[in-house]
Protein backbone atom coordinates (compact mmCIF):
# COMPACT_ATOMS: atom_id res chain seq x y z
CA UNK A 1 0.00 0.00 0.00
CA UNK A 2 2.81 1.95 0.92
CA UNK A 3 3.58 2.63 -3.04
CA UNK A 4 -0.22 4.17 -3.62
CA UNK A 5 -0.57 7.89 -4.46
CA UNK A 6 -3.21 8.70 -1.30
CA UNK A 7 -6.72 9.19 -3.48
CA UNK A 8 -9.02 11.19 -0.97
CA UNK A 9 -10.49 13.83 -2.80
CA UNK A 10 -12.30 15.27 0.26
CA UNK A 11 -9.55 17.73 1.76
CA UNK A 12 -8.39 20.09 -0.86
CA UNK A 13 -7.33 22.61 1.94
CA UNK A 14 -4.95 20.34 2.96
CA UNK A 15 -3.42 18.81 0.37
CA UNK A 16 0.34 17.44 1.01
CA UNK A 17 2.72 20.52 -0.93
CA UNK A 18 5.74 18.05 -0.51
CA UNK A 19 6.96 14.87 -1.60
CA UNK A 20 7.35 14.04 2.07
CA UNK A 21 4.44 15.33 3.12
CA UNK A 22 2.48 12.75 0.80
CA UNK A 23 4.62 10.42 2.23
CA UNK A 24 3.14 11.24 5.53
CA UNK A 25 0.00 11.24 4.70
CA UNK A 26 0.32 7.98 3.07
CA UNK A 27 1.36 6.79 6.15
CA UNK A 28 -1.16 8.31 8.08
CA UNK A 29 -3.53 6.33 5.85
CA UNK A 30 -2.25 2.97 5.80
CA UNK A 31 -2.37 3.14 9.35
CA UNK A 32 -5.65 4.58 9.93
CA UNK A 33 -6.57 1.32 7.67
CA UNK A 34 -4.79 -1.12 9.91
CA UNK A 35 -6.18 0.90 13.12
CA UNK A 36 -9.85 1.40 12.05
CA UNK A 37 -9.79 -2.52 10.25
CA UNK A 38 -8.62 -4.28 14.19
CA UNK A 39 -10.63 -1.79 16.89
CA UNK A 40 -13.54 -0.26 14.69
CA UNK A 41 -14.10 3.29 14.40
CA UNK A 42 -15.45 3.81 18.23
CA UNK A 43 -12.69 1.98 19.80
CA UNK A 44 -9.65 3.70 17.46
CA UNK A 45 -7.91 6.40 18.46
CA UNK A 46 -5.54 9.31 16.88
CA UNK A 47 -2.68 8.49 18.95
CA UNK A 48 -3.62 4.73 17.91
CA UNK A 49 -3.19 6.00 14.42
CA UNK A 50 0.07 7.97 14.66
CA UNK A 51 1.51 5.58 16.85
CA UNK A 52 1.43 2.78 13.90
CA UNK A 53 2.03 5.45 11.73
CA UNK A 54 5.58 6.06 13.50
CA UNK A 55 4.58 9.90 12.99
CA UNK A 56 4.07 12.61 15.75
CA UNK A 57 0.64 13.79 16.52
CA UNK A 58 1.24 17.27 15.10
CA UNK A 59 1.36 15.79 11.66
CA UNK A 60 -2.09 14.32 12.01
CA UNK A 61 -3.49 17.31 12.64
CA UNK A 62 -1.83 18.74 9.69
CA UNK A 63 -3.83 16.88 7.27
CA UNK A 64 -7.04 15.84 9.64
CA UNK A 65 -9.27 17.72 11.99
CA UNK A 66 -10.76 14.77 14.03
CA UNK A 67 -11.17 10.86 13.76
CA UNK A 68 -14.37 11.41 11.83
CA UNK A 69 -12.26 13.22 9.12
CA UNK A 70 -9.50 10.93 8.65
CA UNK A 71 -12.30 7.82 8.65
CA UNK A 72 -14.26 9.71 5.65
CA UNK A 73 -10.63 10.10 3.83
CA UNK A 74 -9.85 6.36 4.31
CA UNK A 75 -13.05 5.60 2.88
CA UNK A 76 -12.55 7.80 -0.39
CA UNK A 77 -9.09 6.39 -0.25
CA UNK A 78 -9.83 2.72 -0.21
CA UNK A 79 -13.13 3.33 -3.07
CA UNK A 80 -9.92 4.71 -4.89
CA UNK A 81 -7.54 2.11 -4.24
CA UNK A 82 -10.43 -0.76 -5.36
CA UNK A 83 -11.08 1.59 -8.45
CA UNK A 84 -7.09 1.72 -9.38
CA UNK A 85 -6.70 -2.23 -8.85
CA UNK A 86 -9.51 -3.38 -10.86
CA UNK A 87 -8.28 -0.67 -13.45
CA UNK A 88 -4.62 -1.86 -13.33
CA UNK A 89 -5.86 -5.61 -14.17
CA UNK A 90 -7.30 -4.34 -17.11
CA UNK A 91 -5.66 -4.48 -20.51
CA UNK A 92 -6.44 -2.13 -23.52
CA UNK A 93 -7.12 -4.87 -25.83
CA UNK A 94 -9.75 -7.05 -24.14
CA UNK A 95 -13.13 -7.67 -24.47
CA UNK A 96 -15.75 -6.73 -22.67
CA UNK A 97 -16.65 -10.01 -20.72
CA UNK A 98 -12.88 -10.25 -20.33
CA UNK A 99 -12.13 -6.71 -18.81
CA UNK A 100 -15.26 -7.60 -15.87
CA UNK A 101 -13.34 -10.97 -14.99
CA UNK A 102 -10.07 -8.91 -14.61
CA UNK A 103 -11.49 -6.34 -13.11
CA UNK A 104 -12.75 -9.02 -10.60
CA UNK A 105 -9.49 -10.35 -10.20
CA UNK A 106 -7.58 -7.41 -9.41
CA UNK A 107 -10.61 -6.54 -6.86
CA UNK A 108 -10.73 -9.87 -5.37
CA UNK A 109 -6.54 -9.73 -5.19
CA UNK A 110 -7.03 -6.40 -3.71
CA UNK A 111 -9.53 -7.64 -1.08
CA UNK A 112 -7.58 -10.65 -0.08
CA UNK A 113 -4.29 -8.29 0.61
CA UNK A 114 -6.39 -5.75 2.86
CA UNK A 115 -8.99 -7.48 4.35
CA UNK A 116 -9.91 -4.77 6.15
CA UNK A 117 -11.34 -2.89 3.58
CA UNK A 118 -14.81 -4.63 4.08
CA UNK A 119 -14.84 -3.77 7.87
CA UNK A 120 -13.99 0.09 7.17
CA UNK A 121 -16.28 0.16 3.96
CA UNK A 122 -19.16 -1.37 5.91
CA UNK A 123 -18.64 0.91 9.11
CA UNK A 124 -18.99 3.91 6.68
CA UNK A 125 -23.06 2.93 7.03
CA UNK A 126 -23.07 3.67 10.00
CA UNK A 127 -19.88 6.16 10.64
CA UNK A 128 -20.29 8.10 7.56
CA UNK A 129 -23.14 7.36 5.62
CA UNK A 130 -22.80 9.27 2.70
CA UNK A 131 -19.13 8.21 1.98
CA UNK A 132 -20.77 4.48 2.19
CA UNK A 133 -23.59 5.76 -0.43
CA UNK A 134 -20.84 7.46 -2.29
CA UNK A 135 -18.72 4.32 -2.70
CA UNK A 136 -20.88 1.95 -3.92
CA UNK A 137 -22.78 4.95 -6.25
CA UNK A 138 -19.74 5.28 -8.06
CA UNK A 139 -18.37 1.70 -7.92
CA UNK A 140 -22.24 1.35 -9.81
CA UNK A 141 -21.41 4.12 -12.20
CA UNK A 142 -18.01 2.74 -13.06
CA UNK A 143 -19.69 -1.05 -13.50
CA UNK A 144 -22.43 0.52 -15.79
CA UNK A 145 -19.95 2.51 -17.76
CA UNK A 146 -18.20 -0.59 -18.77
CA UNK A 147 -22.10 -2.16 -19.38
CA UNK A 148 -22.30 0.50 -22.01
CA UNK A 149 -19.35 0.62 -23.75
CA UNK A 150 -19.71 -3.33 -24.34
CA UNK A 151 -23.44 -3.23 -25.26
CA UNK A 152 -22.19 -0.25 -27.82
CA UNK A 153 -19.27 -3.03 -28.80
CA UNK A 154 -22.30 -5.72 -29.56
CA UNK A 155 -20.47 -7.59 -27.53
CA UNK A 156 -23.22 -7.36 -24.32
CA UNK A 157 -26.94 -7.12 -24.85
CA UNK A 158 -28.84 -3.93 -25.03
CA UNK A 159 -30.25 -2.51 -22.68
CA UNK A 160 -28.12 -2.73 -20.17
CA UNK A 161 -28.74 -0.43 -16.83
CA UNK A 162 -28.43 1.10 -13.62
CA UNK A 163 -29.72 -2.51 -12.15
CA UNK A 164 -27.25 -4.70 -14.19
CA UNK A 165 -24.66 -2.54 -13.02
CA UNK A 166 -26.00 -3.39 -8.81
CA UNK A 167 -26.21 -6.69 -9.48
CA UNK A 168 -23.01 -7.54 -11.24
CA UNK A 169 -21.44 -5.15 -8.13
CA UNK A 170 -23.58 -7.51 -5.59
CA UNK A 171 -21.96 -10.23 -6.85
CA UNK A 172 -18.38 -8.90 -6.83
CA UNK A 173 -18.47 -7.76 -3.00
CA UNK A 174 -20.06 -10.90 -2.32
CA UNK A 175 -17.41 -13.46 -3.75
CA UNK A 176 -14.91 -11.17 -1.77
CA UNK A 177 -16.65 -10.99 1.11
CA UNK A 178 -16.88 -15.34 0.69
CA UNK A 179 -13.40 -15.96 -0.97
CA UNK A 180 -11.09 -13.14 -0.04
CA UNK A 181 -12.07 -12.52 3.63
CA UNK A 182 -14.13 -15.33 5.43
CA UNK A 183 -12.27 -18.00 3.85
CA UNK A 184 -9.65 -17.83 1.40
CA UNK A 185 -8.91 -21.83 0.81
CA UNK A 186 -10.36 -21.72 -2.76
CA UNK A 187 -8.23 -20.61 -5.66
CA UNK A 188 -9.35 -16.85 -6.92
CA UNK A 189 -8.82 -18.12 -10.62
CA UNK A 190 -11.68 -20.53 -9.96
CA UNK A 191 -14.22 -18.21 -8.37
CA UNK A 192 -13.44 -15.39 -11.29
CA UNK A 193 -14.57 -18.59 -13.56
CA UNK A 194 -17.43 -18.75 -11.70
CA UNK A 195 -18.24 -15.41 -12.04
CA UNK A 196 -17.68 -14.82 -15.89
CA UNK A 197 -19.71 -18.41 -16.28
CA UNK A 198 -22.63 -16.43 -15.20
CA UNK A 199 -21.53 -13.07 -16.92
CA UNK A 200 -21.53 -15.00 -20.32
CA UNK A 201 -24.34 -17.83 -20.13
CA UNK A 202 -26.56 -17.40 -16.62
CA UNK A 203 -27.35 -20.14 -15.07
CA UNK A 204 -29.63 -21.81 -17.03
CA UNK A 205 -28.63 -25.07 -19.26
CA UNK A 206 -29.63 -23.21 -22.81
CA UNK B 1 -44.96 -8.01 11.35
CA UNK B 2 -47.20 -8.64 14.02
CA UNK B 3 -48.68 -11.68 13.11
CA UNK B 4 -45.34 -13.62 12.40
CA UNK B 5 -44.23 -16.21 14.68
CA UNK B 6 -41.00 -15.39 16.33
CA UNK B 7 -38.45 -17.61 14.65
CA UNK B 8 -35.55 -17.27 16.66
CA UNK B 9 -33.76 -20.09 17.47
CA UNK B 10 -31.37 -18.62 19.54
CA UNK B 11 -33.30 -19.40 23.05
CA UNK B 12 -35.03 -22.15 23.97
CA UNK B 13 -34.54 -21.99 27.99
CA UNK B 14 -37.01 -18.87 27.46
CA UNK B 15 -39.21 -19.84 25.13
CA UNK B 16 -42.64 -18.65 25.73
CA UNK B 17 -45.62 -20.93 26.47
CA UNK B 18 -48.69 -19.38 26.20
CA UNK B 19 -50.28 -17.75 23.42
CA UNK B 20 -50.49 -14.84 25.08
CA UNK B 21 -45.99 -15.30 25.80
CA UNK B 22 -45.39 -15.48 22.66
CA UNK B 23 -47.66 -12.04 21.30
CA UNK B 24 -45.14 -10.24 23.92
CA UNK B 25 -42.03 -11.75 22.67
CA UNK B 26 -43.29 -10.93 18.56
CA UNK B 27 -44.21 -7.02 20.61
CA UNK B 28 -40.63 -6.98 21.78
CA UNK B 29 -39.13 -8.17 18.70
CA UNK B 30 -40.81 -5.48 16.07
CA UNK B 31 -40.32 -3.31 19.05
CA UNK B 32 -36.15 -3.93 18.98
CA UNK B 33 -36.34 -3.56 14.40
CA UNK B 34 -37.49 -0.39 15.22
CA UNK B 35 -35.33 0.43 17.87
CA UNK B 36 -32.26 -0.92 16.45
CA UNK B 37 -32.73 0.47 12.83
CA UNK B 38 -33.58 3.64 14.09
CA UNK B 39 -30.75 4.34 16.54
CA UNK B 40 -28.38 1.76 15.93
CA UNK B 41 -27.22 -0.79 18.63
CA UNK B 42 -25.01 2.12 20.86
CA UNK B 43 -27.79 4.26 21.02
CA UNK B 44 -30.46 1.97 21.35
CA UNK B 45 -31.95 0.89 24.62
CA UNK B 46 -33.80 -1.61 26.46
CA UNK B 47 -36.57 0.87 28.25
CA UNK B 48 -37.22 2.04 24.31
CA UNK B 49 -37.74 -1.14 23.24
CA UNK B 50 -40.41 -1.81 26.00
CA UNK B 51 -41.83 1.45 25.70
CA UNK B 52 -42.45 0.77 21.89
CA UNK B 53 -43.40 -2.26 22.91
CA UNK B 54 -45.75 -0.78 25.68
CA UNK B 55 -44.65 -3.89 27.56
CA UNK B 56 -43.10 -3.61 31.49
CA UNK B 57 -39.50 -3.67 31.75
CA UNK B 58 -39.92 -7.58 33.35
CA UNK B 59 -41.65 -8.63 30.61
CA UNK B 60 -38.32 -7.97 28.81
CA UNK B 61 -35.96 -10.01 31.11
CA UNK B 62 -38.25 -12.91 31.40
CA UNK B 63 -37.29 -13.47 27.50
CA UNK B 64 -33.96 -11.53 27.51
CA UNK B 65 -31.14 -11.12 29.68
CA UNK B 66 -29.65 -8.22 27.94
CA UNK B 67 -29.23 -5.84 25.42
CA UNK B 68 -27.00 -8.32 23.52
CA UNK B 69 -29.32 -11.04 23.53
CA UNK B 70 -32.36 -9.55 22.12
CA UNK B 71 -30.47 -8.19 19.19
CA UNK B 72 -28.93 -11.41 18.60
CA UNK B 73 -32.45 -13.23 18.85
CA UNK B 74 -33.32 -10.36 16.54
CA UNK B 75 -30.56 -11.31 14.08
CA UNK B 76 -31.96 -14.83 14.00
CA UNK B 77 -35.68 -14.18 13.70
CA UNK B 78 -34.97 -11.30 10.81
CA UNK B 79 -33.11 -13.71 8.69
CA UNK B 80 -35.84 -16.30 9.48
CA UNK B 81 -38.35 -13.70 8.11
CA UNK B 82 -36.37 -13.56 4.82
CA UNK B 83 -36.38 -17.07 4.46
CA UNK B 84 -40.29 -17.57 5.27
CA UNK B 85 -40.98 -14.28 2.70
CA UNK B 86 -39.09 -15.54 -0.02
CA UNK B 87 -40.68 -18.93 0.38
CA UNK B 88 -44.03 -17.84 0.60
CA UNK B 89 -43.70 -15.98 -2.88
CA UNK B 90 -42.76 -19.68 -4.33
CA UNK B 91 -45.78 -21.66 -5.81
CA UNK B 92 -45.22 -26.12 -5.98
CA UNK B 93 -45.62 -25.65 -9.88
CA UNK B 94 -42.83 -23.17 -10.57
CA UNK B 95 -39.64 -23.82 -12.76
CA UNK B 96 -36.00 -23.28 -11.06
CA UNK B 97 -36.07 -20.27 -12.81
CA UNK B 98 -39.19 -18.84 -11.89
CA UNK B 99 -38.68 -20.32 -8.19
CA UNK B 100 -35.28 -17.67 -8.24
CA UNK B 101 -37.53 -14.59 -9.37
CA UNK B 102 -40.52 -15.62 -6.89
CA UNK B 103 -38.03 -15.36 -4.06
CA UNK B 104 -35.99 -12.43 -5.18
CA UNK B 105 -39.75 -10.73 -4.96
CA UNK B 106 -40.70 -12.08 -2.15
CA UNK B 107 -37.27 -10.72 -0.89
CA UNK B 108 -37.39 -7.46 -2.00
CA UNK B 109 -41.44 -6.68 -1.31
CA UNK B 110 -40.25 -7.64 2.22
CA UNK B 111 -37.01 -5.12 2.64
CA UNK B 112 -39.47 -2.33 1.26
CA UNK B 113 -41.60 -3.31 4.20
CA UNK B 114 -38.38 -3.81 6.14
CA UNK B 115 -35.99 -1.28 5.21
CA UNK B 116 -34.57 -1.73 8.99
CA UNK B 117 -33.38 -4.98 7.72
CA UNK B 118 -30.39 -3.72 6.13
CA UNK B 119 -29.48 -1.58 9.18
CA UNK B 120 -30.06 -4.02 11.58
CA UNK B 121 -27.90 -7.24 9.41
CA UNK B 122 -24.87 -4.81 8.47
CA UNK B 123 -24.60 -3.74 11.77
CA UNK B 124 -24.48 -7.65 13.14
CA UNK B 125 -20.87 -7.72 11.46
CA UNK B 126 -19.83 -5.20 14.37
CA UNK B 127 -21.98 -5.99 16.83
CA UNK B 128 -22.47 -9.69 16.78
CA UNK B 129 -20.40 -11.09 14.29
CA UNK B 130 -20.89 -14.91 14.64
CA UNK B 131 -25.17 -13.75 14.00
CA UNK B 132 -23.71 -11.82 10.48
CA UNK B 133 -22.11 -14.81 9.23
CA UNK B 134 -24.49 -17.38 10.37
CA UNK B 135 -27.27 -15.23 8.30
CA UNK B 136 -25.34 -15.20 5.10
CA UNK B 137 -24.02 -18.70 4.99
CA UNK B 138 -27.87 -20.04 5.99
CA UNK B 139 -29.14 -18.21 3.42
CA UNK B 140 -26.29 -18.83 0.66
CA UNK B 141 -26.89 -22.72 1.97
CA UNK B 142 -30.64 -22.33 1.06
CA UNK B 143 -29.76 -20.67 -2.46
CA UNK B 144 -27.01 -23.71 -3.43
CA UNK B 145 -29.84 -26.13 -2.20
CA UNK B 146 -32.19 -24.54 -5.23
CA UNK B 147 -29.38 -24.64 -7.91
CA UNK B 148 -28.80 -28.17 -7.24
CA UNK B 149 -32.10 -28.94 -6.99
CA UNK B 150 -32.29 -26.74 -10.86
CA UNK B 151 -29.53 -28.80 -11.72
CA UNK B 152 -30.84 -31.93 -11.12
CA UNK B 153 -33.87 -31.33 -13.02
CA UNK B 154 -31.70 -30.30 -15.91
CA UNK B 155 -32.83 -26.83 -15.97
CA UNK B 156 -29.92 -24.95 -14.50
CA UNK B 157 -26.24 -25.89 -15.91
CA UNK B 158 -24.31 -28.97 -13.77
CA UNK B 159 -21.61 -27.97 -11.33
CA UNK B 160 -23.47 -24.39 -9.72
CA UNK B 161 -21.23 -24.48 -5.94
CA UNK B 162 -21.24 -22.07 -3.60
CA UNK B 163 -19.89 -19.50 -5.53
CA UNK B 164 -22.52 -19.76 -7.64
CA UNK B 165 -24.37 -19.53 -4.61
CA UNK B 166 -22.85 -16.54 -3.11
CA UNK B 167 -23.07 -14.72 -6.29
CA UNK B 168 -26.41 -14.59 -6.19
CA UNK B 169 -27.04 -13.68 -2.88
CA UNK B 170 -24.88 -10.91 -3.90
CA UNK B 171 -26.88 -9.74 -6.60
CA UNK B 172 -30.39 -9.77 -4.58
CA UNK B 173 -28.89 -7.96 -1.65
CA UNK B 174 -27.37 -5.30 -3.66
CA UNK B 175 -30.76 -4.82 -5.61
CA UNK B 176 -32.70 -4.71 -2.68
CA UNK B 177 -30.49 -2.34 -1.37
CA UNK B 178 -30.54 0.13 -4.28
CA UNK B 179 -34.13 -0.93 -4.92
CA UNK B 180 -35.92 -1.12 -1.90
CA UNK B 181 -33.88 1.01 0.49
CA UNK B 182 -31.83 3.88 -1.04
CA UNK B 183 -34.72 4.66 -3.03
CA UNK B 184 -37.71 2.61 -4.11
CA UNK B 185 -39.07 4.19 -7.36
CA UNK B 186 -38.41 2.04 -9.61
CA UNK B 187 -41.22 -0.73 -9.88
CA UNK B 188 -40.00 -4.43 -8.18
CA UNK B 189 -41.19 -6.17 -11.09
CA UNK B 190 -38.49 -4.43 -13.36
CA UNK B 191 -35.51 -5.26 -11.12
CA UNK B 192 -36.97 -8.62 -10.90
CA UNK B 193 -37.02 -9.24 -14.45
CA UNK B 194 -33.16 -7.99 -15.10
CA UNK B 195 -32.30 -10.49 -12.30
CA UNK B 196 -34.40 -13.03 -14.20
CA UNK B 197 -32.40 -11.98 -17.17
CA UNK B 198 -29.26 -12.06 -16.26
CA UNK B 199 -29.69 -16.01 -14.31
CA UNK B 200 -31.43 -16.68 -17.49
CA UNK B 201 -28.78 -15.40 -20.53
CA UNK B 202 -25.74 -13.51 -18.76
CA UNK B 203 -25.25 -10.42 -20.28
CA UNK B 204 -23.55 -11.05 -23.27
CA UNK B 205 -25.22 -10.79 -26.61
CA UNK B 206 -25.55 -14.29 -27.63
Amino acid sequence: MATTEPTSDTRTDKEPRTERGRRTLRKLLDAAAIEFGEKGFHEASISGITRRAGTALGSFYTYFDSKDEIFRALVSDMSGMVRTHSAKAVKPDMSPIEVETAALSGFLQFAREHKEIYRIIDEAEFVDPASFRRHYETTAQRIAERLEKGSQSGDFRPGLDEAHAWAIMGMYVFLGMRFAVLDEKRPLDEVVAVAGDMLRHGITKD
